[in-house]
């Protein structure tokens, strides 16, 4: 424990903290020139990713800039298939890139090795724990199984993730089976990386607003509960984020049935229905990544509907996805100031 | 007035029909290989759509083949754009292309050709009305001008439409401007169709569920309105289906705010709650298309459920979006007969 309160993990135990603490989603990223110069030093992304030395430098450079209220370790979903031997690849341009599964090769994951594949993340973590501020909280994350099998399955990302619904219609064993691998190997993963000093962590489900009811029940819940389940029975006291990209009219159930301390919303999720999930418990998020990009009137508006919204309950401020490599880093300085009450 | 009465325009006008007519978006397509044997005897795709002939004859096939209660016209929501001079062209595998268009561009757009250049359509639509059995609804259709926007900005499609978002955030007043500009010019469009022999029309708004609250009362809501209280200012007994992918939590407000006749849904909207918008009138869809594809017993359970949830109110059978050109024409015809009761 530390001497110095978490703000974040003060919001995660559902206090409410007003101006409310903040961090960006892939705030370690290419819209930052520190980011690029890292980068370019790497090999490739997940040399980058497996590199404790390159991961921490890179995971401190936005909480050196704007002082964040979390860092949360750069890596990727995608660590654990590659830990799985699926040949995960990233391509400049192209997004990433797997060999395809199939239902026999389902059988034969073998996730014995994946921890010891993923060591180096979990010192990167303790590294990065070692050099953060006191007060800062450090987040670790896992994709969550329904988008990590999207990947899988088609070999790449693609516009709804067809392949993956589809197999899922004519593979339901194989598929059933293939989330709960992930789920499993998500939540000693999440373990490792809460006793190698994560003070919480998030589970990224970017592809749960494909989904149908039924599946949705299945693929976006079902899995995460269990990653849940299993991570607090080990470490009761790990606090958990899921969030649930486009998962709109299912996020009320989402939030019961996963037991998620807090849950990301994108930003379409409207504001006066945030105030009505917050009074279940600690939201996160949610401002439009293009209102970062465009900046001005557009970044403050979208700022202060969210604080008016929502700052008076337990609120982690956010964007609603990713800020993308677009964004001007002086909007960003903009962006916190405002948040912390700086230039309102 | 026809003799016999159309199922469809029946549902439109609030009547509840058991079994519930059906028809599938994109029925003339791909998946067909009569309609690959009309598009390879056409030049472009878009002399496809301008064919009097050949737009008839492939918007006829699926009637043929699987007696569908409504065909709906075989075009594209591009040609607004297209007949606006923005070079549209469709590249085998790549989607859409256009010139992307700026401020001063929006600025220039000048729509008073628009309804000459979209003659050839009228023609079809009247062939098509006189080709089609009596009791066939005939459906006309456009872009809502949101999605259109869409791609007239970025000049082709993208993940989560960024582009236009951003651009909405830059130039306000521009992106105003193209919305009004897209709203009148549909509303005509929309009532040129009706007068040719169109029974009924749907609106296309395939991007809505990437927007923002206050975005989507002003992108996706407000332009749709305009174009229905202009159509319906004009031929009051038109009926008009709007159709807001991902529109999810704002689909209650969306088809109050819009008037719609009836609002389809795609397959990720939960059936209790698409029974309870059933309350407030008809609704269409809303099958995983990926359930076509796998077919068995994922299609049989598929369409039950929805039949179960919302066969005793106003429904259309229809997909939660466009058959896939992967779908088995056989697993259409399972799908006709399961709808209508012959095989379950």
């Amino acid at each position: 424990m530390s001497a110095k309160s978490r703000k974040i993990v003060d919001v995660l135990n559902g206090k409410t903290i007003s101006p409310p603490p903040l961090w960006l989603m892939r705030q370690a990223g290419r819209y930052l020139p520190e980011y690029r110069a890292t980068r370019a030093e790497a090999g490739s992304f997940l040399d980058l990713c497996y590199s404790p030395e390159l991961a921490t430098e890179v995971t401190l450079q936005p909480i050196r800039r704007y002082g964040f209220d979390a860092a949360i370790l750069f890596s990727d979903i995608l660590v654990i298939p590659d830990a799985l031997k699926r040949n995960v690849r990233f391509e400049e341009g192209h997004g990433p890139r797997l060999d395809p599964i199939d239902a026999d090769g389902i059988l034969k994951l073998d996730g014995k090795d994946v921890l010891k594949h993923l060591q180096p993340v979990m010192e990167a973590v303790g590294r990065i724990r070692g050099a953060l501020p006191e007060e800062t909280t450090l987040l670790g994350f896992c994709g969550a199984p329904w988008t990590v099998a999207t990947y899988m399955i088609a070999g790449h990302g693609t516009p709804d993730q067809a392949p993956a619904r589809l197999f899922a219609y004519r593979e339901p064993k194989a598929f059933a089976h293939l989330l709960d691998t992930l789920a499993e190997l998500s939540a000693d993963y999440l373990v490792a990386q809460i006793d190698a000093g994560a003070d919480a962590v998030q589970i990224f489900d970017s592809w749960a607003g494909v989904l149908g009811e039924k599946e949705f029940s299945e693929f976006a819940i079902k899995p995460v509960r269990k990653i849940i389940d299993s991570v607090k029975a080990r470490r009761p006291q790990a606090k958990i984020i899921a969030f649930a990209k486009g998962a709109g009219l299912f996020l009320k159930t989402y939030r019961q049935a996963t037991r998620a301390d807090a849950i990301g919303l994108d930003w379409s999720v409207p504001l006066a229905f945030a105030a009505e999930l917050q009074k279940d418990g600690p939201v996160q998020g949610n401002l439009d990544p293009m209102r970062v990009v465009a900046g001005g009137a557009a970044l403050d508006e979208g700022i202060d509907a969210i604080l008016q919204a929502l700052g008076n309950g337990p609120l982690i401020f956010n964007l609603g996805h990713g800020i993308t490599p677009q964004a001007d880093p002086e909007h960003v300085t903009r962006l916190v100031a405002r948040v912390r009450g700086e230039n309102r």
